[in-house]
C-alpha cells in the first residue's frame, strides 16, 4: 500500500511532497475555541461531527475543548474512534442490515452508543441483537425537519417509532435526531435562520407531542456548520453536531455570514505546477483524485489572477489571467478544498503544521470507513 | 485504519456488507480479452493504464494477455506496481520536484522505468538525478495534441526538446506521448475518429520532424478507451494506453459506439436502502464517499423506475416513479459509477465475483498514491 506520509516532522512546507492535506494549527486551534464559546450560555452540549475530519486526534481535542463525545455517521467509523479511546459516540444515521448491527451492538461493550431509527422494523432488529448481546443502545428517533433525507415526519409518525422503541428491551429511547443537511450551505443568513426556526419548530411539536406519552427527549440533536449558531439558542436543540468547523471549506465560505459567527479555513491541499508548457494555464499535480469537486472546484490561496478551472483524475488545470505572471514550473500553489469531507476522505495523513513547519503527521484513521 | 473488506471469499453477493466496490470477473475477462483482440493486426502494442484499476493482480492479466507493461500516472503509484513485480512501467506523466525524481531514479534499478517530459529545466533535473543514481530513464516529449493540458506543442519545439533529451547524459529518447484525454469522451464516434485522426497527425509531423534530425521515436504512444481502435489502424501510433476498458463506467456508456468496439460494465458499487422512510424516495448507504459524481451521479443497473438522483457525503437518494415499487429497507442497489477511475480509488478492496458469490478480494493496492 502507498501510505507513508508525503512530509515529516520538522520540514518546511516548502519541502513537503505534493499533493498534501495541510492543517494550518493556529487557525485550526481558534476554530476549536470559538464553538464552544459561542454554544456557551445556551445549555447546548457540543458533540462534533467526526465524518468531517476522521481523526482520532482531533476527535480528542474536541474533547479536551468541552464535548460530550463525538457524531459518526457510519458503524465502521465509529469503531475507528472506540479503538482510540473515544467512549462516547453518536451513530446520526440509520444502521441496517444484520452485519452492521451486529458490530454496533459489540461496540456498546465498549462505549456509550447511540444509534438512529426512522423505521419499526429496524427496531425490532435492532433491539434483538443488542439484547442478544447483552447491551442497551440509546436510540433517537430521527425526524424529517426539511432536508428530505432520512427520518420519519414529525409528529405523530415520530411518536409511534418512539413508543415501539420505549417498548423494545434492547433500546432505551433517548431524544431525536433532527438534523436539517440542506439547510447549511443556504446562503443567505436569513434563509439558514428559517431553516433552523423550522427545524426546531418541528422538533418542538414533536417533543411535545412525545411528552404526552411520558416519553421524555433526553437529547434533541441537530445543527451543522451553517446554522448550529440559530439552533443553540432556539430553546429546542440541547446538542449540537457541527463538524467543518474545524476546517471550513470552499462551499461554506460561498455562504453569507454578516453577524453570524465565522470559522476560518485551516485546511489545503498543497501541490505543485507539474506542467507550464502551454500559453494562458499551467498544470498543478492534484486532480479529481486529491480533492473533491461536487460541491465546486477549489479556490487557489491568495488568488493573484489565477483561477483552477478544471480537473481530472490527477491534473488541475489552473488558468492565468492576462497580465498576471504565470507561477513556474515546480511552483506550490494552496489549494481551498471545495467540500472538505470528501476531500479529506481521499487522504490517509494530514500534514499539521505551524509557521510553516511540519509540526506532526496525524493519521485520518477512518478514511474509507464505509460500511 | 478501517481497512478491512466488506466480505470474505465464499459469500453470496447478497451477504456482503455494503457500500463494496464488485468486480464481476465474467464481464471483466471479457473485456481483458477483447483489447488485444481489437488491436491484434495494427502491430501497435498495448499498455494499459493502470490509474484506472489501481490493482497489481488486474496488471498481472494485463500483461498475461499480451500488454507489453502498463501506464502509471504518478511515481508512488508506480512504486506500488513495481513492488508487485510489474517490470515495465511508463510514468505518462511530467515528474517535478526533486523527491518525485529522486523516487522515480531508484525504480529503475528495478524495472524498465519510462517517464514523459514538457520543459527543458525538467529535462537537465531528471538526467543530473538519474546520472546520480546510476541509471538511464527513457524518456517520451510529451506533446498537446488538442487536450490542452500538458505538453508542448507538436513540432518545433517538441524537436528541440527532444534534442535536449539526446544531449542528456542520464536521459535516452523514446519517442512521443500523444495522448488525447478530452476526445475519449466525445459523444458521437465520427468526433472521436476526428480527433484521432488530429493527434495522429500532430504525432506524424512530429515523428517525420524528428526524423530529419537523426532522432527515430521508438514508441509514439496514446488513445484511451473511446478512440484507441481508431489510433491503433492510425499507422503513427504504435503503442496504446486504454485502462477503463476493463470496467466502463456510466460516462463512457454515453459514449456512441456504432460500430466501435464496446467493452462491458464490470464494476458496481453495491449499495443497501437504509432508510425508505419518506414518500417517492429511498435512501442508498453510498454518497460522495463511495462514488466519484465528477462525470455524473451513478446509474442504477437495471432500473425499474429508480434514479439516484442526489448525493450527499454518506447518503444517496433514489427516487422511485410512479406506478412503481419503492425498494424495501434492506434490499440492494447495485449501481453503476459515473467515472471508474476515482471511484475505484475510494475503496482499499475489490470484491471479486463470479456466478453471484465472492471468489477473491484484490487490494487497490496503489489507493491513494497521490505522489
Amino acid at each position: 500500500m502507498a501510505n507513508y506520509p508525503p512530509a515529516a516532522r520538522g520540514m518546511l512546507l516548502g519541502e513537503i511532497d505534493t499533493p498534501a492535506l495541510v492543517l494550518e494549527l493556529d487557525a485550526f486551534e481558534r476554530n476549536l475555541e470559538l464553538l464552544p464559546a459561542i454554544v456557551r450560555g445556551s445549555g447546548a452540549r457540543v458533540r462534533p461531527h467526526a465524518k468531517s475530519h476522521k481523526c482520532v486526534e482531533i476527535a480528542r481535542r474536541q474533547l479536551r475543548a468541552g464535548a460530550v463525545g463525538i457524531c459518526c455517521q457510519k458503524v465502521s467509523e465509529a469503531e475507528v474512534f472506540v479503538d482510540g479511546g473515544i467512549g462516547d459516540v453518536l451513530v446520526t444515521n440509520e444502521v441496517v442490515g444484520r452485519p452492521k448491527i451486529r458490530r454496533l451492538a459489540e461496540l456498546a461493550h465498549r462505549a456509550r452508543i447511540g444509534v438512529c431509527v426512522d423505521d419499526a422494523g429496524n427496531v425490532v432488529e435492532l433491539s434483538a441483537v443488542a439484547e442478544a448481546t447483552g447491551v442497551v443502545l440509546d436510540t433517537l428517533v430521527e425526524i424529517n425537519v426539511g432536508g428530505n433525507r432520512c427520518g420519519v415526519a414529525p409528529g405523530e409518525e415520530a411518536v409511534q417509532l418512539a413508543l415501539a422503541v420505549r417498548n423494545a428491551p434492547g433500546l432505551r429511547f433517548a431524544g431525536l435526531h433532527a438534523y436539517y443537511g440542506t439547510a447549511q450551505h443556504m446562503r443567505a443568513v436569513a434563509q439558514r435562520r428559517a431553516a433552523s426556526q423550522l427545524s426546531a419548530a418541528h422538533a418542538r411539536d414533536t417533543r411535545d407531542a412525545l411528552s404526552r406519552f411520558g416519553l421524555p427527549c433526553e437529547t434533541i440533536t441537530g445543527g451543522g456548520t451553517g446554522t448550529f449558531f440559530f439552533d443553540a439558542t432556539s430553546g429546542v436543540f440541547n446538542e449540537l453536531q457541527p463538524g467543518s468547523y474545524v476546517f471550513m471549506d470552499a462551499d461554506y465560505q460561498r455562504n453569507e455570514w454578516q453577524d453570524a459567527p465565522r470559522f476560518e479555513a485551516s485546511l489545503f491541499v498543497h501541490s505543485m505546477v507539474m506542467s507550464a508548457a502551454a500559453p494562458g494555464h499551467v498544470v498543478v499535480d492534484a486532480g479529481l483524485k486529491a480533492l473533491a469537486v461536487d460541491s465546486g472546484l477549489p479556490l487557489i490561496r491568495g488568488g493573484r489572477g489565477l483561477s483552477y478551472a478544471g480537473a481530472s483524475d490527477e491534473h488541475g488545470v489552473v488558468t492565468v489571467a492576462d497580465g498576471v505572471a504565470a507561477p513556474r514550473l515546480g511552483e506550490r500553489l494552496q489549494l481551498v478544498p471545495g467540500h472538505c469531507d470528501p476531500t479529506v476522505n481521499l487522504y490517509d495523513h494530514m500534514i499539521v503544521a505551524r509557521n510553516g513547519r511540519v509540526e506532526d503527521i496525524w493519521p485520518v484513521a477512518a478514511r474509507g470507513a464505509l460500511w
